[in-house]
């Protein structure tokens, strides 16, 4: 019986083999979007200022826009005094220059008069006739101010490429005007489910041995969560001529295919034999040093990710978690995934692993504590009471009670 | 020149008071949404499994269904013999019970058949001749099984009220044959830029003094994020009673509503009017102590939270992050809300504070160092060019240079 099992993972790779070195070429085409759909979008190329931002010297405070030298030495005990030569109203040009000795009533975010080169706040002035104002504080050249290109200097990087927008960027692209943006398409992900057992999730009653599609609704919500578009390629019987023909059916409009591949060993073979002949180079490896999710199958179909995940629940969701969201990132354009919240606990108990194989543990946590939740890779259960997960690299045999962790939420 | 400043923050508050003791009392009612569209949506009440899960026993291996007590005592060199009396199909019902000295085939995920009590996987067995096998290694009762319960009792909670769901969620729901969720409606959170100085971001050629609308772009996509579903309101002039009639006009069809109020004082003086005329109980603060920030503004207009934020795009943007997005999901049902990330990080270079007031710096990261960005808060290529922020808390006076410190992490 040794022979199936040699049989079935003939090409076992670790996790970090597989995110280095699994790298097939699809990359999805560019696509102009307006700026309130491009959140989280992929830039395909760097925004930069088509003009200097704000674009004109604003002033930072309420007050009165002045030279600069014409404060030099003004003090509560020997005030200054200005001749107040007009207003300045918000956004509109100013009227009036400021000449020596003169001065310009300031909105906060008006625009610096000509000949003025700092703005004087009301706090420190006072009016003490009509068209008059006392200053008891100096103020330096530029103080209240802001450069007209020091939000932006026209060509400046605004957006860089690779990067998910953030909300301060699409901020950004409407302060210079740009409202729509050259993105990655969302790579399609078409999403297969396996197996004579699988009925859809929304089957009201089930009949012995039939159990609902639960794997692909969470894989989609993955998908969906690492900006890709997901697909669902239908429920396959463990029929692998049938399971073929729908690959081959879905390869051209996916940019990634992912296949819940059956949990007995049979049905993954015959998943394995439909990917292999899908196309070339084919499949790269058959089995991950990892925990739950060994029997995962990597294939670089004609460029195009090919992933078929274990048949457990629990163990497809972690795989495609760990290695599948990387691939569809890429796929997507994505060179800098957003950061993914983790935090130090304190394991509640013992964590046993085997060295060579990466351990993924789900952990509920309690008051910077983090309890392992133990029980078969069949079980949703554990993954859906789980507050995070933590990772046992291969080179360890176990986390001791106890030990400090670091633990990736779930969001 | 006190008498403005007195008067602009009459009602200064720490942001603790605020998050603890600005409360105002609306919900969105709930709604029903099909599974696939419930992801991050936060259910407003408890899902219960009606049934149990898997429902049946079912095999974690590929092997045979077998008597635990049959097994007893076998090892390799006193091999066991059992006759296999059938096969399970995998989504089918056994066709066969397992008696006394009988074995039946079965997959993973199979359906135990009655009698049986354990599976003995396939690696310690082999037929020995048709319809024979020997068994060396003994199962315990239960082994190689998930009981039928065991992934949830009938009755059993499978997603709380409160939470946003995640995809681990929604494959639980499937499991259970759950295709809509009662959820609460997304907060409608009606947004207006005030500013006779604010245009439209798609406006090509800006006039003297003119600046494109930043924050609404920005504001909308932090309400997004947070669940919310954000509605342009417009751009008001200064002018207060044009404000307080679309204030009105936008209250009964707002959950929220946000007001970038305008960043010199008259104007955020007008909108204070303005907001204090719309509903009781009426202004909470005027004042925040923090930096960037300070003349952010809050009521309470008939239980639906008004936010008045400061004129500048980077304050407005903090201060809607910090205080804005805690409401915002209060008011949609969200009760815990999802882990932010976070780093810890080396100070590059000290940052000064003023005591009783809480400071958000934004920080550019290298290296496991922060860098601080200092730079007015009129620029919002302060936040566009930042990974993350580090808050200094009200006691402290600034933080050193080389201090391990906090980083909340852009996503």
């Amino acid at each position: 019986m040794a022979d199936a099992a040699s049989r079935e993972f003939f090409t076992t790779r670790t996790v970090a083999e597989a995110l280095a070195g699994f790298r097939p070429g699809r990359r999805t085409r560019t696509e102009t979007v307006p700026l309130h759909l491009a959140l989280r979008r992929v830039p395909g190329q760097p925004v930069t200022a088509p003009h200097s931002l704000p674009g004109f010297p604003r002033s930072t405070v309420d007050g009165y826009a002045v030279r600069a030298a014409d404060t030099y030495g003004v003090s509560e005990g020997l005030p200054g005094y200005l001749t107040v030569t007009g207003a300045v109203r918000m956004g509109a040009a100013p009227e009036d220059a400021v000449a020596e000795g003169g001065a310009v009533a300031m909105p906060t975010g008006g625009v610096i008069p000509p000949g003025a080169d700092a703005v004087v706040m009301i706090e420190y002035t006072a009016e003490v006739m009509p068209g008059t104002i006392e200053v008891v504080r100096p103020v330096a050249p530029g103080e209240g101010v802001v450069r007209a290109d020091e939000d932006a200097r026209p060509g400046d990087e605004i957006v860089g490429s690779g990067r998910p927008l953030r909300p301060q960027d699409l901020g950004m692209l409407a302060a210079a005007g740009v409202t729509s943006v050259t993105v990655h398409a969302k790579p399609v992900v078409t999403i297969f489910s396996t197996g004579d057992e699988v009925v859809p999730a929304d089957t009201r009653e089930l009949k012995p041995g039939q159990v609902r599609d639960a794997t692909a609704a969470a894989l989609a919500a993955l998908v969906a969560d690492a900006g890709g578009e997901p697909v669902f390629g239908g429920i396959m019987p463990d029929d692998p001529g049938a399971l073929e023909t729908a690959l081959r059916d879905a390869l051209p409009a996916s940019d990634v295919i992912v296949i819940s591949a059956g949990s007995s060993v049979g049905a993954r073979d015959e998943t394995a034999s439909a990917v292999g002949r899908l196309g070339e180079p084919g499949i790269w490896c058959h089995g991950l040093a990892i925990k739950p999710g060994k029997p995962t199958l990597l294939a670089d179909c004609g460029g195009v990710p090919v992933i078929g995940l274990p048949g457990n629940p629990l163990s497809a969701l972690v795989v495609f978690r760990l290695v599948g969201v990387p691939l569809l990132r890429r796929v997507g354009g994505c060179l800098t995934p957003p950061p993914e919240p983790t935090t130090r606990a304190r394991l509640a108990r013992q964590v046993p692993s085997a060295a060579g194989r990466l351990d993924v543990v789900q952990v509920r946590l309690c008051d910077g504590s983090a309890e392992p939740i133990f029980g078969h890779s069949a079980l949703l259960s554990v993954l859906a009471g789980a507050d995070g997960y933590l990772i046992v690299p291969e080179a360890a045999t176990g986390v001791a009670a106890g030990a400090e962790v670091d633990v990736v939420l779930y969001q």
